[in-house]
């Protein structure tokens, strides 16, 4: 599928726009130099600082870069192509998604790596995949972690003659989804068996932000290496380097260390997957990012840190007590996660 | 503003479609009658009962007509223009809607009664309604609780030559908007007084959902009652019927039985705002609704309850461990509010 549409018309009747009568193009709409300051749009509305992106994307790259690790930031932060690009220029590998949906957005704005960091299920799900992977350029990773799934995967790819690269995903007792012990990845390992050459074990993956202290996060991170070492030893990786990936927006920097210092002894690529740094905050992602600056050599090293790249902009509608103004947000409670975003 | 482009072109590129491969219109969508159980649509998906819809729909009916009151459901709920439409075919007499932006959309799908619960405030969004006021069939009321902002109303459709309709909100200490004493009323009116002509007082609002029993809120709804009292004793309202309005999803039935036995010696009209109810759940508003039939003596007597026509398909996409399933809802928690979708 092609992006036949973007340039499509945008609506007044679409949700947070300004001073239109009629109808626009994404084009011509920047033509209108519309003015916050100047209430030219109808508030609330939510703006990307382009310095503070542009800042946040050479901070990240630095970072990889001194670590030798790769980047796949997690597209389903902004869901905005165009900042996907601006994350492939600036050194990212790839970008992770969620779904077969998002997927196929990404690709049909020229993605042409991506580590979809979650099971693939559904039918149509995996009919979507499955039009994407008849392009031989690009390039598709999704996450495994039960034997029913992967015969299903095996199934419906064998009979399409396609090749699916797939990572397991290793879990925690009460987290996310992933295998959760030694006995069921055999089990899973058993049913890879039955799928050579349609079904192509790439890597380990694991992530780590449902664990609360940086005890239990290192303690699964050689979990992951371990399994990762077996495996390669048993031969039953189809790809070189292997893929271990891991790291949301708030231990990236741990998972950075225990994988770039893990010796293997077979090449590896290793794989972070934040998403929020680049719009960052002024809430929970500032406080995670203190902690990296605090424990983190390179990022201790590094002379900057991450800055806030996005604000909501709203208007104060009433002030009905001294100290207690409603503000027309459009959100239940837009502070509430992941962090303030006014100030 | 028409609405010229609601048959447009829907695009695989969409979240939460199916079967596409090319773009489809609305209304050929139909005719590719897409089945879940076929897996045929990528889920997540939400669909709508349209039994249970009808269902609830008269059953509101039957409630505001054996309490002779009248019906401006919350639009936001849904924001769908369709069941506006249903709504409106169903007894309701206008649209409750939250901003000027939402006012145009409904506008544009034929709405023609709008009560818009809040203020009405910025260049744009005034901009917006004085276009819609244009039409001299569009019925409009918005909410003032501030001579501020009663100054820059008057001021932006004296200029235009139009005339607005507001209404006057009460709130309560801590609450939302809305005025919070008499001192503030007195303010109010005295601003109001200098427009006259082009803002025309309709009545009074409140909303009682941010009480939590129901003796907070019959104080709250007499101290309503006994300002619209005093303002028609006053001749200070410039509608007849004085509209007297209140009522979210769980407290609608305290409102319609506080109001309707209230005689204020002046025509009036009760308007409740209720927005769930066409919906409705089986969490949080399956319990209100259970506590206004063991309280409402009406609602006891009608033979039906209200019906959950929402529901959510999404796939399981993991059983890492016995009892604990990963399901790919695409919300962080669609079961926190307003209660769960899916038993």
């Amino acid at each position: 599928m092609t992006a036949h549409n973007f340039n499509q018309a945008i609506s007044p009747l679409e949700k947070g726009l300004g001073a239109m009568t009629h109808e626009f193009t994404c084009a011509s709409i920047a033509a209108l130099k519309w003015n916050i300051l100047r209430e030219d749009v109808s508030l609330p509305v939510a703006v990307l600082y382009e310095d503070n992106l542009l800042h946040n994307l050479q901070w990240m790259q630095e970072f990889i870069t001194r670590y030798g690790v790769k980047l796949a930031p997690h597209g389903k932060t902004t869901m905005a192509p165009k900042l996907f690009q601006m994350q492939l220029q600036n050194g990212a590998w790839g970008i992770t998604l969620a779904t077969a949906q998002q997927t196929e957005v990404a690709y049909a704005h020229g993605v042409r790596r991506v580590l979809m960091a979650n099971q693939l299920v559904g039918k149509e799900n995996l009919a979507k995949i499955g039009r994407l992977l008849a392009d031989p350029t690009f390039d598709f990773y999704c996450l495994v972690d039960s034997s029913e799934n992967i015969a299903q995967l095996g199934a419906f790819f064998a009979e399409r003659s396609l090749r699916l690269s797939v990572l397991i995903e290793l879990g925690t007792k009460g987290g996310r989804a992933g295998v959760r012990d030694s006995a069921a990845l055999t089990r899973l390992i058993g049913e890879l068996a039955n799928w050579k050459g349609v079904l192509a074990l790439c890597g380990i993956e694991v992530y780590e932000g449902v664990l609360s202290t940086e005890t239990e996060i290192k303690e699964f991170l050689q979990r992951a290496i371990q399994a990762t070492t077996q495996l390669a030893h048993d031969h039953l990786f189809d790809r070189t380097p292997v893929i271990l990936s891991g790291a949301g927006s708030a231990w990236y920097d741990v998972v950075a260390e225990s994988f770039s210092i893990a010796d293997l002894g077979i090449p590896l690529e290793v794989v972070l997957r934040p998403g929020c740094y680049l719009t960052h905050d002024v809430g929970a992602y500032q406080a995670a990012h203190l902690d990296i600056q605090n424990r983190n050599p390179i990022a201790a090293q590094m002379k900057s840190s991450l800055k806030p790249a996005l604000c909501l902009w709203a208007y104060v509608q009433s002030i009905p007590e001294a100290g207690h103004a409603i503000v027309g947000t459009s959100f239940q409670n837009p502070f509430r996660n992941p962090g303030h975003l006014l100030e």
